[in-house]
């Protein structure tokens, strides 16, 4: 792609809740865009959406649409990626994908800019963005795996419904009000919206995101595993996962205890979390102060807290790490690549 | 304490949330009531409770009280047990105290029949019950642990309101009614009712169960360090937790990481789970089936799900553990400690 004063953006997946949001940070971050295409389904198409002051109408994304765009940042689900991406790319676009469908494809670059930016120039057209829960988890990690080296992580998620899309939201938001009206919930949407059976979400807390592979850990679960070790370009971490959804509209919280390979100094941590970028070290325990979903909603930023040494292990290290699983977690990661390749040209 | 057809039994606490159990609980096992007695602070006396069909007023804890009693369960509050229970002791009562005044007393047993019912016996007049994270924890290593041994237990928990008392539920409820309400949410209890910052529970998640203490782990934490060790009877089990709060009413979650001393085989640890006592296991992936908070809430039984093993070290697995925190986690494993007691007189 050659420098330009403005690019022609592709939004696909317009209407859905990361779509928006995409919409929203490229508004809020100033990206120079030239034509803007807000692509969706079929059913959304004829839709309007406002941006900078101006009303566009959503289209029905087909190849055709991707003509003389400069970047498509898709978030519509894997299948639509998966039949429209390379349309996307032989029309000259840079795709910048939010779903699983090219993560782990050897070629295609798993970017997180405060990770692994130099990733990006070795793009063949494609770019996808990590999963939700892996992104907060990496740049929380990334100061610390650089200064000593990490050899394993072992994780518990507390997941916000909005990861599981604008169903899922309104899912959880109408069976708690049934339960405060002392009715019996209808669970319609979650754990996943693919799967028979339905939970209950609202008042508890479900150990499935997404469906289960055959060795017994759901395919949420096996993302951390396998992104975090493409994203650190070191196939030897080991990550133990436990995926939680939990009754909390957006904010991702996880509860992550390292080891490191080399010993480490406590201010030293401390001191490297508070430098790096991307993250907002919150930990004033005195002051009850400490990362939480409903403060992290909102930021572009990945929040850190409850740092403290393991009591047992001389290398071992717990984290609390939150932040928004639709912003940094899925737009704003996005629309950060597509920034760092407009900045670097 | 000599045998008896009948026991005389005092509630201390019988009009907060974990007494009012215990008086279900004793109702509903037909525990061999005698005379029973319903204890509260000066504020609460005068309240009227129904037990078998008959009316009892609820009278001020006071030392007198325990004249003739054989067992009193404690429920109010580490000070009133501090002040009280010695009274309760000398005049010949058996004091089983919920809260965590005596835990860690070296003489006194702190007790999981399902566990260590041998310390029962080497009792001083005193029997501590664990704290509940710390209950449903060891109820589901136990097999692990006689089979296996036990090296380290990493954990992070998922822990319901009602832990925090009738003030921290409705706290939860009035919080999630305003906010469907579409108001501000103003937090009076939650996280911890006598510390001077309150923050949103409803929508959240809190990583903060009890005061921090000086090594930047909650006492939550410690207890569950502490208390694991003492009822196994073994000080040298590495226990790595992260206790936090999620707003669920009922029921406490727990994604625990265990690494045992011996190898172990998967088909005989789910065995050995289904076979031991107190425990259920719920642990089909394929139908969408493990435990969760709302499905335990009113059980007895500590529920295990998601048993799998470590996707890299040879002996760390992974399971996830949850159950009735005011029944098994407080109101039943009190009940239980005295059936014991009366039934193997």
């Amino acid at each position: 792609m050659e420098k330009k004063d403005r690019y022609n953006v592709a939004v696909v997946g317009a209407t859905g809740a990361v779509g928006q949001k995409i919409i929203e940070t490229l508004e809020k971050r100033n990206f120079p865009v030239g034509e803007l295409k807000l692509l969706a389904s079929a059913r959304s198409a004829g839709q309007q959406v406002t941006f900078h002051g101006q009303t566009y109408t959503v289209e029905e994304a087909r190849p055709e649409a991707f003509e003389g765009i400069d970047f498509a940042l898709f978030s519509a689900g894997g299948s639509i990626s998966e039949k429209l991406a390379p349309a996307a790319v032989e029309r000259g676009a840079v795709v910048i994908d939010n779903t699983s469908a090219f993560r782990m494809v050897p070629e295609v670059p798993l970017v997180v800019p405060e990770v692994n930016p130099h990733m990006i120039g070795q793009h063949q057209g494609i770019i996808a963005n990590p999963n939700c829960s892996t992104i907060q988890m990496v740049v929380a990690l990334k100061p610390l795996y650089d200064a000593y080296g990490i050899e394993r992580i072992i994780l518990s998620t507390y997941q916000a419904v909005s990861g599981a899309g604008q169903n899922a939201i309104n899912d959880l938001l109408d069976q708690t009000r049934a339960i405060l009206d002392g009715k019996q919930p209808e669970p319609k949407v979650l754990p996943v919206g693919s799967l028979p059976k339905k939970h209950q979400q609202a008042f508890n807390v479900i150990p499935q995101i997404d469906a289960f592979t055959d060795n017994g850990y759901t395919k949420e679960e096996m993302k951390m595993v396998n992104e975090t070790r493409k994203i650190f370009g070191d196939p030897d971490i080991q990550v133990t996962p436990t995926t939680v959804r939990v009754p909390v509209l957006y904010g991702h919280s996880e509860s992550v205890y390292i080891e490191t390979k080399d010993a480490f100094d406590m201010e030293d941590v401390v001191q490297l979390l508070q430098q790096a970028p991307g993250i907002k070290v919150v930990d004033n325990p005195a002051a009850q102060e400490y990362p939480m979903a409903v403060t992290a909603e909102g930021s572009y930023d990945t929040y850190v807290g409850r740092i403290r040494r393991d009591l047992f292990h001389p290398r071992g290290l717990n984290l609390w790490v939150v932040s928004d699983n639709v912003l940094k977690g899925a737009a704003w990661n996005a629309v950060q690549i597509a920034e760092y390749m407009v900045k670097t040209r």
